[in-house]
């Protein structure tokens, strides 16, 4: 019997957040490659915020997941059969695999099918720091944020994948870092693993107070990924020539209602600041000087890289939204194989 | 019997659209200049929409006016009596004089008081594209907004002080140039007379359509007078590395409600772009500069200043409030005095 492959379809465009009905599990004999093709065992899977915005319809960065297409996702593989020079059976790759078991990578080039370096990172450091977390973080703090050694750098989702890489890095770059995230046992890991300066609790707290007491001399760079209410409550704590980095609006993703916009944005003109959205995929020529750098902060113990690693294909529909519920802890990962 | 000065006081902090019984029109004696000091006789206040901002409390770019103070506004003046060797009795003058017909001058450095030269301008003028609306159009389009030659460039309030200089200095630098205006006589006036090359009429027609219509290679720079549902409708057609000038929000100052924050502001996030707020008082060292350019391009015949005064100044509030229902056509001027 030939190799079966299962895998996530798209079978409705979700209302709000994404229900069981809005998905087809199927399964499927695996192909063999044809020459110049690549057959890849999945191992693990990135679920990102992002993939939420897939699967709406409309004008977006990248074009949305048609319905019965499988489920877009960033994965870590293991070569299966390759009939490509490229690429030898048994390597580690990453590429754009789809929540499947099995990825038939006909085109490599259009997949982003690349070897990865297993002494460098762990398969789930590679979909995290090393990854497009890692990277979104690294280039939208660095390039978009341009913090200035001594500035102070908030950033929210602190403990989520791209909260994590852009916090440390500011660190790292000789800034005050303070975060914001859901709960106590997150804050706490934010301060005493991730080394913030310190984390305000939006569920616990009072995102004002917080940012009144850990930001005493006003907010030089806010790396925004969850939009609402913490958007427009930081934006009143602005200093002037302020940057806001859009990355992201998770709070606002499932909205069935429109979204809220930032109501305070006129203080972009009080402040002279400005606010500039970013696209990973801008920067792809330089992601090797990021994974060189992030890889050699980690090897010095300056940077950790944290996944919530969840097991078994079969639980993507509910452990998608654990990233909408505040729910994941670190960088959220499903596993597929060993 | 001394000569008796009427001014504009703020009575009560205006809840909406000012009324009657936010001002108090007062009279008094006025008094001598004093050692270094310049009585000006008023002959034409500016009356602009940052006006409304200034008489609410909290926290923006420049301190609110107290109640009981004279109301803020700039003006062209000539000099009645001087004790400043700097000023001589008949010069013209600008500076922030207030809603009043005369001002006693008792810091000239903190009233911006300069001569202006009545050979580049009528004191309308000086009010307009030589003033502070020409100059928050020339450094707000040219060092945030940085067009380059073949862009579009989209502009709200197209008829408004700003907003007919922001065009002009577009179309002249070489860029498509497409106005929003409220009504066919704005619109008209946009085209015909400032040149430029299409005006959507926000009253008359959909601006969505209009921006469909008139910028078919999308939206390159948008220089944002009014805010709301205009600014979330040019948000949907901005290009790839947009850039959004944050200039003002007429459509929220009188809000009673909070403000409406832009909705689309995650296209910011799918178009690389940024939304940026200015202040022209950060360009006071280069206005001179921008004068001379401007002046150079009236007397070539290029550049048009349009300007509605209005006689009188116990017209004022009701002048004022012009401004927010639109009814003024290019820069609205108070006139004291001959």
């Amino acid at each position: 019997m030939a190799l079966q492959n299962r895998q996530y379809r798209l079978a409705a465009r979700p209302v709000g957040m994404a229900k069981a009905s809005d998905w087809s599990f199927t399964t499927e004999a695996v192909a063999d490659p044809a020459d110049g093709q690549v057959l890849v065992k999945v191992l693990q899977l990135s679920l990102d915020p992002a993939m939420r915005g897939w699967m709406n319809e409309g004008r977006s960065y990248i074009q949305p997941v048609g319905i019965g297409e499988v489920m877009r996702a960033i994965g870590i593989g293991k070569v299966h059969a390759s009939r490509n020079p490229a690429f030898a059976a048994g390597e580690l790759v990453a590429g754009g695999f789809g929540i499947q078991e099995y990825c038939l990578v006909e085109d490599p080039k259009k997949a982003a099918l690349r070897k990865i370096d297993p002494r460098l990172g762990a398969p789930a450091q590679w979909l995290n720091a090393l990854g497009m977390p890692g990277m979104t973080a690294y280039f939208g703090l660095l390039e978009v944020g341009q913090p200035k050694e001594g500035d102070t750098v908030v950033v929210s989702g602190a403990a989520g994948a791209v909260g994590q890489t852009v916090g440390q890095v500011a660190r790292i770059k000789g800034c005050r870092v303070v975060g914001i995230a859901g709960g106590k046992a997150k804050c706490d890991f934010v301060v005493n693993e991730l080394k913030f300066d310190a984390c305000i609790d939006y569920k616990g707290g009072n995102v004002r107070d917080g940012l009144k007491q850990h930001c005493p001399k006003g907010v030089d760079v806010y790396f925004d990924n969850v939009g609402g209410e913490i958007l427009d409550t930081v934006l009143t704590r602005i200093n002037k020539h302020a940057r806001i980095v859009i990355c992201g609006a998770i709070s606002q993703y499932n909205n069935t209602t429109p979204v809220k916009g930032p109501s305070n944005y006129m203080m972009l003109l009080v402040a002279r600041a400005r606010m500039q959205g970013m696209v990973v995929f801008d920067y792809a020529d330089r992601y090797g000087e990021a994974v060189t750098q992030i890889a050699q902060w980690m090897k010095e113990g300056k940077f950790l890289s944290r996944e919530d690693i969840v097991p078994g294909i079969e639980n993507f529909p509910e452990t998608m939204n654990k990233l909408f519920s505040g729910e994941n802890f670190g960088k959220l990962v499903l596993k597929v194989a060993d």
